[in-house]
């Protein structure tokens, strides 16, 4: 891709910056960022400015060294860890870099940058692994975005389209549009078109019809995270394109990094699932879409139970559900 | 409803007009749009200002009295049928009129009166037959617009929806919002929430999660084709609600009149599908949704197998799909 980090630090710890690019603005305008505090930081994270598990674990990391050089202490870490409750790399990024940091910024922006080489490596993998999946001709399926915008590297679902499509295999891809804050429809039909990757967006409720026509052999999707069952909490949605997938025989996979697993979440039913606002739904710029008088239901994510699963793509292969708890205990990659 | 009627023909044959609320402007503004013209008519069936299978067909049966008193003629009311080709109503309610009118608009007002009563009385009694269906504490989901706003009555998938509620019995509905023209989140909550009916909009991939989380006992759609073998065709997404049903062991029933089954069409495969304007998908108002380089995919309707199917509420009463071919034979209602 020709474009920018999604999220990256310029400068040097006292007085450099975390630069990325404004999600809410594409596919209409590139935009970058450059946010030099905390406060700052977090409200990028929670109006979705920048999103997506792996990219918000990243954004969170270089976060940390805000947070230090602003004097906010552990305080600071506390608020930022805690800025969006579902995705579990942000929690895990943040407590990475404060057990390692003692509290100072040049130490966090050391772990920050090893965080963020490691997401990129760590998609490079899952792309190698989820690639040999896609054979010529398929028709593929993903829901939200889980690209390179969405990590600091080339994306976890949308990675193994990005290696297979490097290796000269032609495919097609069906972008779910994602609603309501039509992450597919803006990002992925974005990147996976920016890179020459044939793409078609499709609503939500289309996807049942497109397996029905025999149109799609693989579906892969991303994770906000996975319970050591392999249950999968994602973004609202995806499990209605699981129970979907099994219908129509195709298969079902997800792709995530080891910092996406939760290993002391016993089951997707111990996932705290965000509740977004009701103007997502409500409105759409200056629209109304919904009568004040009737109630909206605003989930961000659901819970996608192991057994609809085929795999699970990471940087140390593809697991099946039930392999998930003994790779976790083994410590990962 | 406190609303005026969705369609209507206010004053005589020659100087009369087809009088319809321009369903695009709901829920924001409610506007009565008089029209004197076929050109009008059938511009207004094409963007949707009047939808709904059955309110297209009386909107449909009055539009040709406009086109017999300009004189069109045959040619006229065969632009007229085909205006939208997946909706069986609108043909049929011109077969109808053009059958027994010898091309007189007075003879042509007279027989869509007739359609038009007919309609009302149809709409009672699938809402008389549906509430049975209808128990106390119900969560129930629809899909798109089968209610008043899509016919010249109190709907069909709703219908069972107002009986109950008159008849006091307290049920949830969750709607949802229909992409990629919101029909549910616009029309349906607001026809439900004005008639006091408890009403939450959800995406349409969150209709799934409703379903695990164990809140949703009865789904009702309505149909804008129905097959001999009882296959469905209606608004896109139906059909990943009816998986979704059975994957969740929901019950999954259409409400339809006659006028909605086409006896000659033997099965889905044979009904043919719309495929609308791509910017309902690549554009909200003035803003870009889907970048120019991603391709866009916009079928207007789905088939649903008759296999999901667990019933098909009419005005004669609840059939099979097995018992629907018989119905047809003996002539309907």
């Amino acid at each position: 891709m020709a474009l920018p980090p999604t999220v990256d630090w310029q400068g040097d710890a006292a007085t450099g910056a975390l630069v990325i690019i404004d999600q809410t603005l594409l596919p209409g305008e590139l935009h970058l960022l450059k946010i030099t505090s905390l406060d700052v930081a977090i409200d990028a994270i929670q109006r979705l400015a920048v999103r997506g598990a792996p990219a918000i674990g990243v954004a969170g990391a270089y976060a940390c060294v805000l947070a230090l050089r602003q004097g906010l202490g552990d305080a600071g870490l506390d608020q930022l860890a805690d800025a969006r409750p579902t995705a579990v790399n942000l929690r895990w990024a943040v407590e990475k870099v404060r057990a390692a940091c003692s509290g100072d910024a040049a130490g966090a922006l050391k772990i920050a940058r090893a965080i963020h080489d490691s997401d990129i490596d760590t998609c490079r993998r899952i792309g190698g692994y989820g690639a040999a999946l896609i054979k010529p001709g398929m028709g593929l399926l993903t829901h939200c975005n889980a690209g390179a915008l969405a990590t600091a590297g080339m994306g976890t679902a949308l990675a193994p389209m990005y290696v297979a499509h490097r290796q000269g295999v032609k495919f097609h891809v069906f972008a779910d549009e994602t609603r309501p804050l039509l992450q597919g429809a803006r990002l992925t039909a974005f990147e996976l078109a920016e890179s020459g990757i044939d793409v078609t967006v499709i609503g939500d409720g289309m996807a049942a019809g497109v397996m029905r026509a025999g149109k799609v052999q693989l579906v892969i999707t991303g994770a906000d995270r996975i319970a050591r069952n392999g249950d999968v909490a994602n973004k609202i949605g995806t499990y209605s394109v699981a129970v979907n997938a099994q219908h129509h025989r195709v298969p079902f996979y997800v792709a995530a990094p080891r910092s996406t697993f939760d290993a002391a979440c016993p089951t997707g039913a111990h996932i705290p699932i965000e509740e977004r606002r009701e103007s997502e739904l409500r409105e759409y710029g200056q629209a109304q879409l919904v009568p004040a008088r009737a109630k909206v239901f605003n989930p961000a994510f659901d819970v996608t139970p192991a057994e609809l699963i085929a795999g699970l793509i990471t940087e140390d292969g593809i697991f099946t559900p039930a392999q998930v708890a003994a790779w976790l205990d083994r410590g990962g990659s």
